[in-house]
Formats: structure tokens, C-alpha cells, sequence
């Protein structure tokens, strides 16, 4: 298993490390980065959930903004969990991120695609679209969450 | 003096308060979702630089990605600086940035229209462009800092 998982890391830094050591000095700055950008990422996402689960008025325009603003983001968190950001700052991902590397991507990719289609409902203006794409969205958030995040 | 402060945080209350009360659960949130943006926006607007000052290659592609994404991000921050954010997280924002709205509004916009002016010239794979919208931008965010950023 340990050989499987090295072998699978080697595979993730070729196409992984180099441009994420390029692109940040440290450590910190990567841990940093991605911590606000899924910040950033879950304010937005928070307000479309709001409005998905009556908390809030259904306002299509904002809803629009918040939506385009999360699929924006959703792109940018994971060059900042490239090899060697498991520390250096305070940070709660499990350190299987960076074992499964496979499977991180997988739920990153997913999320990058079920934050389209909810940029997409959100275009729609029908609050019903709205609260299927959000379900499946916080689907995706949960689910690599529950894998990576240390509670 | 301290009457015109408190009109001008009056005005800007009318437009700024009631959605930044809406948007944050508590102070901290807002604190942490201003700070969040802004790191976002300066690690890629620190890989432009980088360019722009032959640090690194000129990558016109890279160079656009980056602006497009330092200028979605230039939108972001400002609601996370609604009254009663001066506390409730670590920061190092002034008081001066809650008595003097206009003015840092007015900051705020020159960001946006100098990063959008950034994308632009990322857009032309010019370096030269590049260079001068970057040094322009870089003004903006540095006559800001000067004026609202505890060193």
C-alpha cells in the first residue's frame, strides 16, 4: 500500500509540484491561498443555500452573482495543496490528501463541475433548478470534506 | 470634523451596511472573507509582477490568468469592510478606513478599474502593456495600504 501510494504521489507531482512550488514562496502562502479562496468560496456558496433552503428570499439576480462568483472560485483552490503544504500553517486537511492524490483530484473536479451547473441554474432564474444544482454542490463539499477535512 | 465623519458613515451606511449586515453571519466572517480575497488577489497579482519585473518568464497565457483572475477578485473585498468590522478577528485595517468611506471607496474602484485595465493588457500578450497596467495597479493597491493599512 505504501509503494502504491508513493507511486501515486510521484504521478500527482508531475503534473502537481512543479507550478505549485512555482507559485508560492512558502508553505504558509499556499496553506493561506486556499484557505481563502474556500473562504471566500463558502460565503457566496452560503447565501445561494439561504436562499435554496428559505432562509432568505429567492432575489435570481443575486443569486446569479453569488453563483458566478463560486464557480470562479471553485477553479482556484487546489494549486495550494500541491506536495509539501501538509504544514506550515494551521490547516485541517488529513494528511490522505496528499496520499490519495487521485482521488482529491477527482472531488475537486467534481466540484468544479457542479458549481457550473449551479452558475447555470442560477442563469435559469427558476429557484427549483437553483435548489437541485445547490443540493448536488454541497453534495460535492461534503463528500470531500468528510474524506479530507479534520473536523 | 467629527460631525462631517459621522455624515459621510451615515451615507455610506444607507448603501453599504444593510447588505454587508445581510451577507456575514459576524464581524469575524467578514474580517476573514475581506482578508481571504485580498491574499487570493495578491499571490496572482505577485506572479504577474514577477513577470512584469523579469523575475520570471514571460508566459502571455499565465499572465492572463492571472489578471483575469486578480481582477474578478478586485470586485470582491469591499463589502467585507461594513461598519462593525473594524473588530471581531485579527486585522490590520485603520480606523481611518470607517471615518472616511468616500475616500475609501474611492480607492476601491480605482482598484477595479486599474486590474480590469490589467486584464486588458494581459489580453494583448504585450509585455510592455503588461508592464505599464501592471505598475498602475500596483499604485492603487499601494496608496490604499498607505492610507488604511497598519504596517
Amino acid at each position: 500500500m505504501k509503494t502504491t501510494a508513493a507511486l501515486a504521489l510521484a504521478a500527482a507531482c508531475i503534473t502537481l509540484s512543479a507550478p505549485a512550488a512555482a507559485q508560492f514562496a512558502k508553505a504558509e502562502d499556499a496553506i493561506k491561498y486556499r484557505q481563502g479562496a474556500l473562504f471566500v468560496m463558502g460565503q457566496h456558496f452560503g447565501r445561494i443555500g439561504a436562499m435554496a433552503n428559505g432562509k432568505a428570499p429567492f432575489d435570481a439576480k443575486a443569486a446569479q452573482e453569488n453563483a458566478d462568483v463560486v464557480a470562479n472560485m471553485a477553479r482556484l483552490p487546489w494549486t495550494g495543496f500541491g506536495p509539501g503544504t501538509d504544514k506550515g500553517a494551521p490547516t485541517k486537511a488529513k494528511p490522505d490528501l496528499w496520499n490519495e492524490p487521485a482521488k482529491f483530484k477527482e472531488h475537486s473536479e467534481k466540484l468544479e463541475t457542479e458549481t457550473a451547473k449551479l452558475a447555470a441554474a442560477a442563469k435559469t432564474g427558476n429557484l427549483d433548478s437553483l435548489k437541485v444544482a445547490f443540493g448536488d454542490a454541497a453534495k460535492s463539499c461534503k463528500a470531500c470534506h468528510d474524506a479530507y477535512r479534520a473536523r
